[in-house]
């Protein structure tokens, strides 16, 4: 390939991975060329810019890599603090920071959303098997013990049944710091993605509907069925604050737990997020379009949904191409990922005009990519 | 950048401009890389895929650059039949070379338009000065002198207002073969594009009605309002036996007069079109996806448009982001060219869901991108 993309990179991108890929995308689009740091040159980013890789603790490659770009953001918020706060020094990064700080340790986290008057489940740092114990004394089980750091996709954590399960888990993660955190009877899970740009003016995605299997999202519906208004302006109210007072430039997002009724926010990702791919298609804008507006300085773009959409993540194994093209208004994206149990390899978004005709298209791409949902729920 | 991009590459386009380029990236989207072949390494291509150097004459080049790929197709209509016959001995290439050679000779198309029952405006070959005093006799003036070959965007003819003016238009242009053409005065100009797979499944996109200034097209509207049903069976009756009489496997563009009540096809581009970049965002499936999917044998997309859209190309000079970016539901597509007069540097596309807010909307981005064609039109 020639070197015109290493050129004229704008923008330095912490991660190679899909969400880089389509930031990388959207940037593309509007003549924005951007560049990855990344551990491995393998990453999907490599398909669609420079990779330049390095460990996050090798400060001449990270000053490097900053280098004559007009911003530096991030895919993923478990890259280290000081990474960032070192690249803050050559380039703006956004968000800033403090975003990735908060939001990489889940006890951090809980208290800052609490802080801003969300309503969290219970939970309680665990420093050591006694912490545990009197944690579960207090708030009984079930309940998840998970590691303050480094934990996704269903990674770090494990579930506390009844109080004897409780030395099992401590031998699983005890290594690390923790937090104990309630089991609740979830009526499903809303996430809320917003942008809000450098002049501090903010766009608000609808709401989304999700679906996690095995701690994995497999399947988001846009905007969420059955949301009363109450419910869209307290997850706007809670993401606001986020914005705020972080002073947040980019797309945040804020996965919570609908009550029936009432919002409990579980947890924020500072950055693009699965739980938004939909908005390629079924938004005006989407969230990887908004995310580089945001952090280059520009207008955002409308966040309207256009109409119903529903993303099914591509997991482990890659579906037949053509069951999944034959799917009237189905959008297929694979991100050029060895398959792997596990492995995030691809997503499909399905728009449709009415309810019924999403349901019919989401199943269609369910029995496309990932039949097991389907004998899950008896489908 | 990694070589990921040149291991992965799966589709060879003749051709890196900005229609090669908007084809890779929705290729890239379902993980299939493209390599491109131009005489210039900065071509567009090269910021999404490898571009390979060398001439339309060079054989070996053209079987390296050929070698391993699924399938070749191109982004231009003038790319030597001799080249495109050459690759076709290593790969498949769609749509087929016998495209190639109607489209890249004006007089052999209109034959071959006529041929199928289509109504064209009048014409002859003009191949001495004999002829063209003949041919302005029999179909007197205003007439066009064209180039039989290599025209495009204006280039290569001559407008003849009177009988007095042919032998200017001869000095001009009489060292090609030339076709003399009708000059009529058009209602409007429409086109039509349609996909074909390689199964024989036919997808036609709603017409689009295209205002061209110098030469260049600057405006399209999809769906074109205000189009008689017996109108759009007429252009598709015409794609279709176009598509059929070639066995043809791609997108195809058609450009016809609408003269009131019926229509003079004028010319076909076997291959996406300019007219058709609205698709990206205001169809189910972009024309560049439809391409894609067809040339490798998988199902077409959907060519249903979702709502009203307006695309303005940007010739010439760049824009301001901040303008175009503010205006609602505009997506600005650049292509990384340096500007030039004349040239297409990029397009915008902005929808709405009723007309009139379209038309703002539209006479918005021509502000901000092209306000010569306002003050043209007392706008």
């Amino acid at each position: 390939m020639d070197n015109r993309a290493m050129r004229d990179a704008r923008v330095g991108i912490l991660g190679g991975g899909q969400l880089a890929q389509m930031m990388a995308m959207a940037a593309r689009a509007m003549d924005v060329g951007c560049r990855f740091y990344e551990t491995s040159s393998a990453a999907p980013g490599a398909t669609v810019g420079e990779v330049v890789t390095g460990s996050f603790d090798d400060r001449e490659s990270l000053r490097r890599f900053a280098a004559g770009m007009d911003v530096v953001t991030y895919e993923w918020e478990n890259v280290p603090v000081d990474a960032a706060r070192l690249l803050a020094e050559t380039a703006p990064v956004h968000p800033s920071p403090r975003a990735l700080e908060v939001a990489q340790d889940r006890l951090v986290e809980k208290d800052f959303l609490r802080d801003l008057g969300a309503a969290t489940v219970a939970y309680a740092a665990v420093d050591g098997e006694d912490d545990l114990a009197r944690a579960i004394d207090a708030m009984g089980t079930p309940a998840l013990l998970k590691t303050r750091r480094l934990g996704y996709d269903g990674k770090g954590q494990m579930l506390i049944p009844t109080p004897a399960d409780a030395g099992a888990a401590w031998a699983q993660l005890g290594d690390s710091p923790l937090i104990l955190e309630q089991y609740v009877a979830v009526d499903r899970e809303l996430s809320i993605i917003a942008v809000r740009g450098a002049d501090g003016s903010i766009g608000h995605y609808p709401l989304v509907e999700s679906r996690h299997e095995a701690g994995i999202l497999r399947v988001s519906t846009a905007p969420a069925p059955n949301v009363a208004p109450a419910i869209v302006a307290l997850a706007r109210t809670h993401i606001d604050r986020v914005l705020a007072t972080l002073d947040y430039v980019g797309v945040l997002a804020i996965e919570m737990f609908d009550m029936g009724g009432t919002l409990l926010v579980n947890e924020m990702a500072p950055r693009v997020h699965n739980s938004g791919h939909w908005t390629i298609e079924g938004a005006a804008t989407s969230q990887f379009e908004n995310h580089i507006r945001a952090i280059l300085g520009l207008p955002l773009g409308s966040t309207d949904a256009a109409g119903l959409s529903c993303m099914v993540n591509i997991i482990g194994t890659l579906p037949r191409l053509e069951a999944v093209l034959a799917i009237p208004d189905a959008h297929l994206h694979l991100y050029g990922k060895s398959p792997r149990p596990g492995r995030k390899l691809g997503h499909v978004t399905v728009r449709a005009a009415a309810a019924d005709e999403l349901d019919r298209r989401r199943d269609a791409v369910i029995r496309a990519v990932a039949p097991e949902l389907l004998a899950a729920t008896g489908r």
